[in-house]
């Protein structure tokens, strides 16, 4: 047995119940309600990397939430991985639907875990996999192997759209200077299919409103008469999709770069049932733009999405009303061509040219980021693959996420660096949903493979 | 000054304070946390009744919330009015829009108020309104000039639909056997311009769920994927709509009256200014089915409105979800000839027959009712007529309303009598709305106005 998997053995419960501890602070970005519990979070996360050897740690205060920053320097002339992750979670709602609370952390076995996984919110996205790289910096330490220079970036406002993480960086540029940076905040394949995520979608993320009446009106006595502001963004959110499932924003697909066929038959060799697909959803089929396969949709295409929708009398039983105003949160996940803020400002500019006269359009831009596509022949994502390829005895295969993780383009404008993305986790980890969790078998894997990234970088680098 | 005109200044402070203390406990019937608080108003309903003088009054018990029911037969060969009124009230959301809490009542000057104005949750729908009746009937029991019998039955279901009521009344036809049937919960047109409403709009109410993937997924991963609930819900509402705002479901017109050109231009001469219509909203311009005018589009011809919605991330922040479910309350509004329980189940076969591939649908009917016209050469439209022209100083004029009382069809079937709808509110009262109020004016002038009707319908009735 290698050093690194028998120190991993001999510590995996320590290393587990490190996790679980961490995993029950509700880091929430999103609701100010648990402002405290993420300053907490960032806390414990400084306290880690003190514990793990890092010779220098800082809490960053930014305009938002802190970023926490580590460095290990052993020698300057040595290349330098820049490790970034996020210790906020998303929200846990809808909460009936966890089976166990989600910030009180369980291991429980599943089908594809028999090993046990842990369920948590936050257990794969992104503390668990964040957590990773800093138990596998604790052994580079102790084993006395670690072969480079190691910076930590750890922000709080990932599920948000790290605004003070751009912040932080354009800032200090020469104090993250780095030759790679590596995250684990995606997926991979399977647990015997490693993948490394070689491209990523942009994001442009509105939220808008729809005003009719000044107040709330009785249906019977006005229903007919005006327009209904709920009826009227049902309709204005219906007319951006064609009968194709085309997005209809004027400029929207300019950008947008048509692969070559050989290019979609390569994507196309990627091991994909659509029948397993159908079925761990429970949809009888799937649904999208015309012309494109489900792995196309999902990754090269850019998309238009609701992610929530209210307004009206939404309690119990039956109100007759006509709400005064009608909201919904839509996002766009865009291709790397597409420029987040050129297309906010299409779809503001389309959104309320559509609104019909009687009631009036707000939108308000949340947060965005641009697309990301990295090459598959950099040093980085070669030591990557030699990395998996020997913890899990077959290479990685690169694929193209439909995610987005804006921060990504960010820093290669910033930095100059790339980034490599070695996640660990699964589709079926539930991430953003109820019941999110992480498998033993990966955390423990991502612990294992990750020294090795360190070695066959500084060995190629050479 | 008329005898009721002067007992009526000597009591109006009492008047006012016992409904200030009614409109304190919050009967709202829609939400069962207030349960307690609708018997509670039951049983001060029927206190009222027993306190004015009435010698028989009782609870009833239904399969939901009590009827109060109340008699004073003075003589069985003389007419029997039929009171009827609900003491249940509209739920008060949203209550951030209340510049005064909605169940503590307060009387303010407003510009079409200058006496002043009970600012309540139920104070003119319909408490305010059905408490007119009591008072009016202490004032004859107190003066000796009641001139026939009376028969009060106020329930605690008209905001949910009267399911309840329904049962009572199928199973008390003698009980309730009366003349005429008496109902103040409607309005007119101004302080100035009594008003008698004619006709009422049908209703049926349902509620929609669309349910797409078995769990909330993420929008990144999933995206342009699966059939997004919410857009797919929005598609749907908007495809209930032509181009001409004509509903699309199809069957839906089988039985609507079309009226002839002498209708409408004898509907057109009620007094109407568009623009203070727009003003009092605060919209650039109206909107509705092409072909008719605001005062048709709200009272002749049948609608179809969203009146609440919701799915997925609907708090602070972002949240890049796919929802798992998308919900819809929906009414739609009919004219007389449309049977509600026929159009339900043709919304509910449309509605299931327009989700795409991709998506399951339930649709679950809430509650509705028949339309009604009631004649203007009757002898209940004939005392009210004289009862109105003699406090207001003009003549009423008949109107037709948006508006649903569905049990108002219900007694005509089950009772054989029609109905008289003699409101005292006023549109600007914003019922089911923040800031309900009732004009002090038109309270003490409904309660100076009903005892006239007892006269003229027993006079005519001779």
């Amino acid at each position: 047995m290698s050093p690194i998997k028998t120190y991993v053995q001999e510590h995996k419960d320590r290393f587990i119940n490190e996790l679980i501890e961490l995993l029950k602070i509700p880091s929430v970005s999103a609701d100010t309600a648990y402002s405290h519990d993420v300053i907490l979070t960032a806390d414990a996360v400084k306290v880690s990397l003190e514990n793990a050897g890092c010779n220098f740690v800082e809490i960053c205060d930014t305009p938002g939430y802190p970023i926490v920053f580590g460095e290990h320097i052993i020698d300057k002339n040595l290349p330098t991985v820049l490790v970034y992750g996020h210790y906020d979670v998303q929200p846990p709602d809808p909460l009936e639907l966890w089976t166990s609370p989600p910030f009180e952390p369980v291991i429980k076995t599943t089908e594809i875990h028999p090993e046990g996984a842990i369920f948590a919110r936050g257990s794969c996205d992104d503390k668990g996999q964040m957590y990773m790289h800093i138990k596998a910096f604790e052994y580079m330490i102790h084993s006395n192997s670690l072969p480079c220079n190691v910076k930590f970036m750890i922000e709080g406002e990932e599920e948000i759209g790290s605004k003070s993480l751009s912040w932080f960086v354009e800032r200090n540029q020469s104090k993250l200077s780095c030759d790679v940076i590596l995250i684990s905040d995606t997926g991979m394949i399977s647990n015997q299919q490693p993948s490394i995520t070689t491209g990523l979608r942009g994001l442009s993320y509105v939220e808008v409103e729809v005003t009719g009446p000044n107040r709330d009106l009785h249906s019977g006595l006005y229903g007919g008469a005006v327009a209904n502001p709920i009826n009227v963004l049902a309709k204005m959110i219906a007319s951006l999709h064609d009968e194709n499932n085309h997005i209809t924003i004027p400029g929207f697909y300019d950008n947008v770069e048509e692969l070559s066929s050989e290019e979609r038959a390569e994507m196309a060799k990627a091991p994909f049932s659509l029948d397993n697909y159908k079925k761990a959803l429970d949809i009888e089929t799937v649904y999208g733009e015309s012309g494109y396969v489900t792995n196309e949709r999902n990754s090269i295409r850019p998309t238009l999405d609701v992610n929530g929708i209210w307004g009206g009398y939404t309690g119990e039983g039956a109100k007759t009303v006509i709400a005064s105003k009608a909201y919904a949160k839509i996002s766009m996940r865009l291709v790397p061509d597409q420029d987040w803020e050129a297309i906010t400002e299409l779809f503001t500019k389309h959104f309320i040219s559509i609104a019909p006269a009687g009631v009036t359009v707000k939108v308000k831009p949340h947060h965005g980021g641009q697309g990301y596509v990295t090459p598959i022949d950099s040093i980085g994502y070669k030591a990557a693959n030699k990395a998996y390829t020997e913890t899990f005895g077959v290479p990685a295969i690169p694929v193209r996420s439909g995610g987005s993780i804006p921060i990504v383009a960010l820093f290669e404008k910033e930095l100059k660096s790339k980034t490599i993305l070695m996640g660990f986790g699964l589709d079926s980890d539930a991430i953003h949903s109820p019941n999110e969790h992480f498998g033993i078998f990966n955390y423990l894997k991502g612990i294992e493979t990750i020294p090795l990234f360190y070695k066959y970088f500084v060995e190629l680098s050479k």
